[in-house]
């Protein structure tokens, strides 16, 4: 329960006001004051005194609307200027490393990855690595990062971005924001890759219109990210759940995790390869290549992955049932699930859930943002504290 | 994501702080001047002005504290008074309704209950019952409920109260909040019985201090309700999730639901009957008085329900590994479940569950507040829009 406790000062107000706008204009872009002032709810008045500050530290600029719509003078068009607050994002994957520079409205400025192999996996070497990277992008693009969000395929705690556990890079206990932050000297925020996808949908990517969405994260493992009411779902501490270990076949294959048969373990990117009767640790390109040569051939599709589709619609329906969202995403590597295989599990979710059929339907859909949904959940978790000192 | 749009009028702080002092003497009992003062963070004047004005209207009144705390004039003692505003809840369950007058600081004034059968089930029958009972209740009591919160074993629609499906009831697309209101012409809350257990659990019971909690709810059900960052987990359009129809193990018993070996099937009231050799219609009371009669002996009730025992903690796993929760309550039926199994559940969870392990483990206890809890929980139900209006 939420105890509503004291009321607002003036300061406050103006200054939540002043960050609702550059948020407003961070996610949807460019628009008019006559909109921002409708949106919000806010008076003429109070939008252009916030406009003209914003202008006069160059955090927006404004210009005449190309179309004009009606007569009279035209409201004019606010747009954030990207390099008035720059994050960098990191999204640590088992790998690779992926890194980019996002300007204020979302832009990506400039990237930079490398791969990962087992030896350069260490914390230290990653840290190391990321610090001599944002140095070279930092200079290239002449911008300096005011905040740093980073991905992790593992257990997190957000408060002070503490690696608990990353079992596929072999993290334990890693202080991964104090670490990044006494190097780059600028706040560190870490979160799960899971959340983060579904934070990036949420935002700029399929889930834009939807307040209860699942994203379901597939690299080497599974992992779920939920967007519950509109807020993301976190457990204790600011520990997310796992997903990707609900046992969904008891007795199945042993997880690390202490458990059998998880979901991870059936229809991770191990089982995917089992199914196609590839080596468990076939490059993921070679894997998604074989997925695309099934795309044509539904029947193939049903014969090869059939027993993969029933795990992955088993998990699915109990993640519909259990959180009740009205869209799943499907990531990563799941983004090159033939359609008609995707089709089935829409079928399956629909005839199964209970849940599904009580809200009209849950949507399964391919993310959009495909490889770079958690680079984008990474940037919007550095911006978030930043909207409100630019 | 939320977007804070405009800022608060006085009027409008006045009432939210009315609202906030009210809610926390409802939920916390009689306290100080002093005490509220600091809690919520306002000025002494502040409070002295909400409480004058709610001890003119009589929702409130003062005294001198019986026990003294250091010299001076001794801060007052603010107490609800019951009968300023009092609410009806209603626990409508497979087997039985409960009903119950409530008053402000969530004493019980007044009790009714009468057992359903097949045919009292119809949806018009139980109405028409609840009319009844609701206005002998008030007229004995001499109250009159301003507001009602209702508890379906079923998939609700908050926004109006309809049951899209209690499949125990053989309840479906039963518009009960519309027809209870327009008979008892108040407002009518209806809420999923497992999501009203943990609201309760959450305001009155054990889950005060946790703000990350999973209620499960064991009837002819099984069911689930969530707070997640202390504020109650719901689905899409106000759907709430179904724990119970997680599939624990697949190719298990079918379901009505559609799946085969969802939790509810393998541990609810028909599988623990089964595993202590009852018909599986028993009534609860010889249910209870067998899973009693084996608190003692922990060899037994390991022989005897070790396999139930293994399905109800593969579904806790999940559970935890999903939502990561720092409690977990064992409610309804589970609360008769003995000690030594509890145990094992716990042992089970924190070895196999890694969101567990993370968060230093997740403690699971029986409900203390047992039978009572869904009905408690539909009253603070029924209290949330009535404290703003007092």
């Amino acid at each position: 329960m939420t105890t509503p406790t004291a009321g607002a000062r003036p300061d406050e107000v103006r200054r939540h006001n002043r960050t609702a706008l550059l948020r407003r204009l961070h996610v949807d872009g460019p628009s008019t004051r006559a909109s921002l002032a409708a949106e919000l709810g806010l008076n003429r008045s109070t939008i252009k005194a916030l406009v003209d500050g914003l202008a006069e530290s160059g955090v927006v600029a404004e210009r005449v609307p190309a179309q004009r719509s009606g007569a009279g003078r035209p409201s004019l068009l606010v747009l954030p200027q990207p390099h008035a607050a720059v994050v960098m994002a990191i999204d640590v994957r088992v790998e690779q490393v992926a890194m980019a520079m996002v300007g204020l409205g979302g832009d990506i400025l400039g990237r930079d990855s490398w791969n990962l192999h087992h030896r350069s996996r260490d914390p230290g070497e990653v840290i190391t690595h990321v610090a001599d990277s944002a140095k070279l992008l930092a200079d290239e693009l002449d911008v300096r990062a005011v905040g740093v969000g980073v991905s992790v395929p593992g257990v997190v705690r957000r408060a002070d971005g503490l690696v608990h556990e990353a079992p596929n890079l072999h993290w334990t206990d890693v202080a991964l924001g104090q670490r990044l932050s006494s190097v780059l000297k600028v706040p560190v925020q870490v979160g799960n890759d899971a959340e983060l996808g579904a934070l990036a949908e949420h935002v700029r990517g399929a889930a834009r219109a939807s307040s209860d969405m699942v994203y379901i994260s597939a690299d080497v493992g599974i992992g779920g990210g939920v967007i519950s009411n509109g807020q993301p779902l976190r457990g204790t501490g600011g520990y997310v759940g796992e997903l990707g270990h609900m046992v969904v076949r008891p007795g199945g294959r042993r997880c690390y995790c202490g458990c059998q048969g998880c979901w991870e373990t059936e229809v991770g990117e191990a089982a995917l390869c089992r199914a196609l009767s590839l080596p468990e640790d076939s490059p993921r390109g070679t894997v998604v290549a074989e997925l695309r040569s099934l795309a044509g051939s539904p029947d193939s599709v049903a014969h090869r992955l059939g027993e993969f589709t029933e795990w992955l619609a088993m998990g699915l329906v109990t993640v519909v049932n259990m959180l009740g969202p009205e869209l799943v995403v499907l990531g990563d590597l799941f983004t090159a699930l033939p359609e008609s295989m995707v089709e089935q599990l829409r079928r399956t979710v629909q005839k199964r859930s209970l849940v599904s059929r009580a809200v009209g339907g849950t949507r399964i859909v391919s993310s959009p943002l495909g490889r770079d949904a958690k680079l984008i959940g990474a940037a919007e978790l550095a911006f978030e504290p930043v909207l409100g000192e630019v």
